[in-house]
């Protein structure tokens, strides 16, 4: 006998228990229109993943208890399995609240069915603690409750099926919630003890945020899975925009069905609400796939489309339908402008152009081309009057010593007016724009800027969100050519944005024409993604250590050839080392902490992300070791 | 024969392991002038604690351990007791990262002394991952390596006391590292099974931050601790200052001798480097106090002294001599003036006043009081011009429409220009003077504030500290008279400021002789503390609930009598109730991610130690019942 799973893939809305409730009653409707006798939805269901703090108020956590008895009562004639946050107000957690697990209910015609544990759901067992994950902090798991439990049962023993009958015939459910699925590095497998105890098929329930080629990865470990333990899985994961603070996060779903040999899949598309739906025939232990597996995108539409549906899902929570943008005629403002359009409409997007007396005709007529290739609104609001008066301002207005008596004037450094022209920029024009415009304003800083904060505080480091954020400038060009080509199927970015020399613009010295940016991308959007994106925090003594050796091109994946160009010397190479690594672990930091939220894309992007504390920068002793010989071999 | 033991309350200074080891070293020579056996240095001595993700970081990792090799190397003729992260190279923490522990290791003439774990160092246990606390993130912890060993050894075998000769007499010491001494809501009891399994004195060595009355907490815990065993305990913590980004923390020391039966102790003083000593006979299990317990500060002479050393240690972390602030001539800037004079001398301070056409000539008065009366540097700074020049710029520039080629112009609210007043403040004066004047500028917003948002972004929510960011009102208030009367001895801020209306001066409604702030602190302050500080974080439904069964104000902690005389209907004690609570969940969370760094004080401050997402606000299905019923009663 053939039994119908759907697992529906749905949008779980985070800290709105009644919304995720109603919306998982309609697709159950769905299912059961499609004769379905099981159906999955995600992990946390109804209360969503990434909470904060809100898992520490009670009304909340007996509000999704409450929400939860709903769906169970919703199971006539069929099974349902989802996630939910499981209470036990008779115990506490280690940090002395309410006792609470993240965990999978199944429920048959209103009753719970249990697996394992002396309670009648099943809870997360491997909880991360890394990236973003703090599930530690909330939940207590699987292997804490087993050393609570007399006799200290082993995680077998804890780790039971669940036995679900369909029409007469018994089908045993093994089924983990998400993390549960990636013990690669643990001491545990979970679906091997699943199998072990007699599961027929694998259920991985999650709440699972999306990262730039990870769902190449899943399809990889669960296949695998699948295959080793020689039955079926089915893996149903949530779509949705939820947040932590400083990081935007996408969950992209891509729920899939994989055969028990681990060859044949079919799955639900990336960023959609979908009911997938397959027939499992418990007896051959075999799966019908409906679907055909999706087609793989491009690396530049994979980014693309998660930069669409997040920036376009979280303006939506946050209410925001306008954006004001400050373009330049530089790429990041102009990327970020035409992204803008395309997901608001040109007519909810204001384009500003805000030149001081630095800025030349040729980025200037760039972001006016651009506006009118968008169709888009245009405001030029030029700032050098402003700048120039508060510079006369705060040069010229005495201050008074009350201890001595006596006035004396501040000297206004160039520097400090590259800095007045940023902020008058952000704070004073572009804010000011998007407040009586309506909407908010975009942070058009990338990540290779962001690394070393090369951004003033409240000028361009504002807004309210930072869409490109985690993106190196050379994604950033490709986003570019992507929108160009792809979307607006038309030069929207007039080519010359995409050669020119990148400059802010600030200073005779800083112009298109003369020094640009201090910055190589083609080196150091490399050297910089090792700071923040290698899995063991590359520091500077690796990246010595791979310069003297002749392989740092290597190890940073850029191009060959480049560094021996750029630094003739070990002297030039260790001061540009320096320079930024001193950045990136001192003023970026305190810059970092005050930035806009980041839509993450990356393994690792600067935020809740990337947890970071404002100190000294650190060079180990052996970097000074071989920094100390590396000169005076040079000079000898 | 008696022991002489000395506890070395040395300041950490985080991510520098170089600086720490010295500053060990230094200090295990004092012990060794006075004589110490066995010299005890607070947990994770050589590293730092609050570090981020730099513990990823295995240059990093590998330098801790080649410094804790020569801290061990010093331990001729004594016992050390030091913390460090420890390494396990053949195995990996469960986000697939080399192993570590947060541990502690005990040398004795160059040797490593061992307890009960397969390794030569005595690891942490009690992990907490509440609050501030990600140690789950970072270090494994004895429970998780109790089910990985054969056999799944209980707790009680791994947690051996450390046999420790001195001068052939074998004494056993009973290690544990913070949390472990804190587990009231764990499963296990650690003193006690260290107590079982023979230790003769109970050592606590801990980096343990400072929270408002913790202090008298631990005495508390530990005393009870010390007379449950029927041995002595010895407290060691460190000082110095450490930040996890979003929140800055002081370490308070108060390492602390407790004898056997409770009832004595000898403690270090709060927030200062010392080595404490005591003679400890162990075969009487006695402890021979050298010193007399430290007097109890006053609630406003504890704030008093965390806040000066906090904020005088991290400005000198990050390099930073000077300050710039806003005054107004209202409360929170005449505090936050008073206190960086009294830290950084008159000479380093730079105090603004910044008017436009709605500040008073009251407060503009009183600013340039206090100014005279600090002795300082003084400066005015209008900015009606440039205001005016900014509503003119934005609201009379034409904006082009390219998709219909026409021109429109924005309209400048009110609202708007209260905003435009606040930024022009804080992002063009402000930044500018500080960024002339040499260091930094101040961020004035205290809790209250910060609770609902009622700050401008880029305005008065910048800057490089939030000295009162963790403080209430009246707590702000309460630290101005001591400024006055304890500190400066003098009126340095003038009376007035503490007795006019607060006000932001930004409209004709909002003055110091009209409405003032729409916030009334002797309640908003208790009831803004229920939503962050209460344990079971406290919500619109409990709210309600204590509102209609007339227990609100009790609950709170406010003044008898103010509910009913500020909302004399349930409805407008209701529309209050959500007018804040939807700032707190809204606009507010988006401030607080882009808020500077918050100096800590209280048990629960906004950043960092409160996480947060960006939601829609959240009323329980209770709540929105309970609403209906008060409004629709009401109605009857």
């Amino acid at each position: 006998m053939k039994i119908t799973i759907a697992c529906a893939q749905i949008q779980v809305e985070p800290g709105n228990p009644e919304a995720n409730t109603k919306k998982a009653l309609a697709y159950l409707e769905k299912a059961r229109a499609q004769q379905a006798d099981i159906v999955l939805f995600p992990e946390l269901t109804i209360p969503g993943y990434l909470l904060g703090d809100l898992w520490e108020q009670n009304a909340f956590l007996r509000d999704c208890e409450a929400w939860g008895k709903e769906l169970i009562a919703a199971s006539k004639d069929l099974c349902i399995v989802f996630g939910n946050i499981a209470l036990d107000p008779e115990k506490i957690n280690e940090d002395g609240r309410i006792r609470k697990y993240n965990a999978a209910f199944v429920a048959q015609n209103g009753k719970l069915l249990h697996g394992g544990l002396p309670y009648p759901f099943i809870s997360k067992t491997a909880l991360p603690n890394y990236r973003e994950f703090d599930d530690g902090r909330y939940f207590h798991s699987t292997t804490k409750l087993q050393l609570e439990l007399p006799g200290t049962p082993s995680l077998k023993e804890l780790l039971q099926p669940v036995a679900v009958t369909i029409r007469g015939q018994e089908v045993k459910l093994g089924i983990m919630l998400c993390e549960d699925g990636w013990t690669e590095n643990y001491y545990y497998n979970i679906p091997q003890l699943l199998k072990q105890n007699g599961a027929q098929l694998l259920c991985n329930i999650s709440c699972s945020p999306y990262t730039f080629h990870k769902n190449v990865k899943r399809h990889r470990i669960f296949a695998a899975q699948a295959k080793e333990c020689g039955i079926p899985l089915v893996y149903c994961n949530s779509v949705g925009v939820q947040n932590n603070g400083k990081n935007i996060f996408t969950f992209d779903g891509c729920s899939t069905f994989y055969s028990a040999d681990g060859q044949s899949r079919s799955d639900a598309p990336a960023f959609q609400e979908t009911l997938l739906t397959a027939q499992f025939d418990p007896a051959a232990r075999q799966l019908e796939l409906n679907k055909a597996p999706e087609p793989e995108f491009s690396d530049a539409k994979e980014i693309y489309t998660a930069l669409h549906y997040g920036a376009s899902q979280f303006l939506k929570q946050i209410g925001l339908q306008k954006m004001t943008i400050g373009v330049s005629g530089g790429i990041d403002s102009a990327v970020t402008a035409a992204f803008y359009v395309d997901i608001l409409g040109a007519d909810n997007v204001l384009l500003a152009n805000i030149p001081s007396r630095y800025n030349s005709s040729v980025t200037k007529n760039l972001a006016q081309q651009m506006a009118q290739a968008l169709g888009t609104r245009y405001v030029i609001i030029p700032i050098q009057e402003v700048v120039d008066k508060t510079i006369e301002q705060l040069g010229q207005t005495p201050i008074h010593n009350y201890a001595t008596g006596e006035d004396s004037k501040l000297t206004i450094t160039p520097f400090a007016t590259e800095n007045i022209q940023a902020r008058d920029r952000g704070a004073r024009v572009i804010a000011g724009l998007a407040a009586s415009f309506g909407g908010g304003f975009s942070c058009n800083s990338n990540k290779a800027e962001m690394t070393v904060g090369y951004a003033t505080f409240y000028g361009d480091i504002a807004g309210v969100l930072a869409l490109l954020g985690d993106l190196w400038k050379h994604q950033v060009y490709a986003l570019g050519h992507y929108l160009n080509e792809e979307v607006f199927h038309k030069e929207v970015i007039p080519e010359q944005i995409f050669t020119i020399k990148p400059s802010a613009e600030l200073s005779e010295a800083q112009t298109v024409g003369n020094g640009g940016d201090p910055l190589v991308y083609p080196y150091h959007d490399f050297l910089f993604r090792s700071f923040i994106e290698d899995w063991y925090k590359t520091s500077p003594e690796d990246l010595l250590g791979w310069y003297l050796e002749g392989t740092l091109e290597e190890h940073l994946g850029c191009a060959p050839g480049l560094v021996k160009e750029l630094f003739p010397t070990p002297q030039a190479f260790i001061a540009d080392l320096e320079r930024w690594w001193k950045n990136f672990c001192g003023l970026a930091v305190a810059k970092r902490i005050q930035a806009p939220p980041i839509l993450t894309i990356s393994k690792r992007a600067y935020g809740y992300d990337h947890r970071e504390a404002q100190m000294k920068p650190f060079y180990s002793r052996k970097y000074q070791e071989m920094k100390a010989k590396a000169l005076s071999g040079a000079n000898s």
